[in-house]
């Protein structure tokens, strides 16, 4: 169980996020790729840091919208889309391979990354555009109750998927994330995120809102990199779980 | 001796030059990256047409200036400038992976270009960002009488050059082109154009605007895509140039 | 009865339309901002060009989306809607001041334009940002059935409307124009479209696909500066509504 | 003798400076255009923030060059930069229009405030541009040795001038600033800062970095609202000028 992070979101002189305290915590850096922010510079200082500390890279691609920082939908048709996406994942992977490193997954930004989730057009659209470009590189998806159609369509195109859960989310009965405008949406305690992480791992669930326990199968955490808690939950996290996963890597292995 | 030509210059709505007319009568095209034209969904089209056509692909990386197409040199670190290079390689070339074709070779456009001929900083900086992407990729640059120069500079990253010569403009007797504001720059008409571009391969010369004989190495021509003889000028030179070609081969190889 | 077209539409180096040739021909002109179209020197080139032929100058403002030409509709909350609304109008005026001329009313552009007559929140957030600008500047919006239903709005914010009809588009029977994806939506020949103009002026109705005959009350008719018939249009509309125009208002004030 | 500070420079999700903070300290915000940062809603919400704390509002118009924070020098035509320069009066004019208040002075950024001090063509070209525009706003340029010479173009296009001094930068003898790259160039300390105001308000000079007093003529001083000090030297100028600037009118007045 890996802990991922967005990663590179400045953009000229403008910094976001805090990649240098992070990177040290965390396994798998989704790195902006210019369109929705970052820029070519900020890409290559990003790419050395994880580089530098052992972490995977991923690309980040995302609408192209600096001022809405991709998390606006563009209504656009699927060819364009599929051209801009393999794109941004071309320019990342040149800067890691002029750096003698390269990209290891693919996890879409921001309102793509909604897009994708709800639109199963433009879910396709990116699984094509991946199998064109490179089917070695696995698709970062969100882990849903209904994972399975998701496999089956990322099967007929030969694309890995890689399931992320959410540790500073909470979760409805039904496996959705709570929107984000409606109370107890986000997790603001350092316990209550940890827990979620452990449970996660150890028993593959998560406590809802409404206090039921829900089935996430998932393959990878996502933590943020800003705000107040950012550095004390990638620390917390990188701390405690190892002794959980190995733990929970032992038990599957005896069973 | 290969025709080379500037491609893919539209972006979005707007349309540039005549690519679909021209294709067939060249060898090179030089792709425009997103930064001073392009976008990624012409740069799919026009890949596509260039494979169709059996056409190299060049990567045309500029700064990025979609207003001033590139053409307004911009100052910028040298460190910034080489991730911004790399950056539009990177885009190209996935493109060309997605469609089952890649880059040849990399030929810097408008202010880049000349940057790179009057500064050697910036040529070392476009050498050293080209040795740590991908060395295998030559880069063109303008055939002028200090040539040598220019290659022992390649020669120490590993880089190969192709040089280029151009058919529609005017020399000066030192070998450098007409400046463009002054009378005579460009040539106008078709038999000019012609004359210039078979002695270019028969006698590896040119006539300067003065009348003398100067020699100019050269093993790509360059032709421009848009003006009203744009496709005069390919088709000629498509027609014209074989048979000079090839006797310009067998002379070579008898001697 | 004016004729309204959209003009300044190029970009950098990129041009599109034929401003210089249209312009003689029309009333007024819907210049783009600089966000989906236009930049600051095409913008004032454009502003001499309708001031040199006594054309009253229209802001066109867009979405922020060189691109995708400010055609594709993009989420954003509308307090920023209306921000990036009224920036576009202050930097259109300010061209006219300082060619010592002025804006005279405000048309949106492409999905803006479509977004305004679709949503009611959309509509009335123009409004107001229009209202807190310059309320002495009309909004031009779509003829449609329900006309009174945005002029009740529009009224609540003092701001005065100019409904415009379509003469190269053909409507449905219930008053609408025919999507463009469906057969028939565009009159491609000189007559239908003079025709259609005519009856606009005369009768203030047009005769629908399917043959009925259906009211159309409209300020000013909007011509199309690009494709084939763009000159022809603008030149036989300009020549034959003459006269219709003026017979059209002898009628209505003796009525 | 009024403070100013560059203000507004934001763009979408990202932020710099303190504006909320910085804001009550200071009398004149320069707030940047959306050429080079901000954007129309961090405009918006600036020129709120200013007109709430009674502060005058000042266009801080730059080349269009967000990446590079227009710090980058642009080669271009003065028309197109005339354009640029007026489009961005224009744009700020009318969300301050929008929001009951209105521009008072034009204080170019960065490497289009370097190049106004350096070159007489793009000072000269500033200068028409804004008589063309409005006349009656002053434009705000470095206070300098020979600031009769550019008086005197500026009195040619009946442009007032506000002269503007750095109380955290060194002067060299010569009453030029220190460049940056070279020791002492900025001021680090509280007391230096604030002894420099004081003595630029009460004597009109300040001691060079070779201890020499050197004649500076300023009608407002620039702080800058990023940095460590920059909170700190806001509150205290703000604190300690106030008598000062009083005791120098009233020596001024009894003169």
């Amino acid at each position: 169980m890996l802990i991922n992070c967005d990663m590179g979101e400045g953009f000229g002189l403008w910094e976001l996020g805090q990649d240098q305290i992070i990177m040290p915590f965390i396994d798998m850096a989704n790195i902006a790729c210019g369109m929705h922010a970052s820029d070519p510079s900020v890409m290559q200082r990003t790419v050395r840091c994880a580089k530098e500390h052992g972490v995977r890279i991923g690309a980040h691609p995302g609408y192209a919208d600096l001022q809405g920082f991709g998390r606006r939908f563009i209504e656009m048709p699927l060819a364009e889309l599929q051209a801009l996406f393999i794109y941004q994942l071309g320019a990342l992977s040149a800067i890691c391979e002029s750096e003698n490193t390269q990209l290891s997954y693919v996890k879409p930004h921001g309102a793509l990354y909604n897009a994708m989730m709800k639109s199963d057009d433009i879910y396709i659209a990116l699984l094509q555009a991946l199998a064109k470009y490179n089917a070695n590189l696995p698709l970062m998806i969100m882990a849903v109750p209904d994972y399975r159609r998701y496999q089956k369509m990322a099967d007929e195109y030969n694309v890995n998927l890689l399931f992320e859960a959410f540790v500073d989310r909470s979760y409805q009965s039904d496996g959705r994330l709570t929107p984000r405008n409606q109370p107890g949406a986000c997790h603001n305690d350092l316990e209550t995120i940890c827990e979620q992480a452990i449970r996660l791992i150890k028993k593959q669930n998560v406590i809802s809102l409404d206090g039921k326990e829900v089935s996430i199968k998932a393959d990878t955490l996502c933590i943020h990199g800003d705000g107040k808690l950012a550095v004390a939950v990638a620390e917390a996290l990188k701390e405690r779980l190892a002794p959980v996963i190995a733990e929970a890597l032992k038990t599957r292995l005896s069973a």
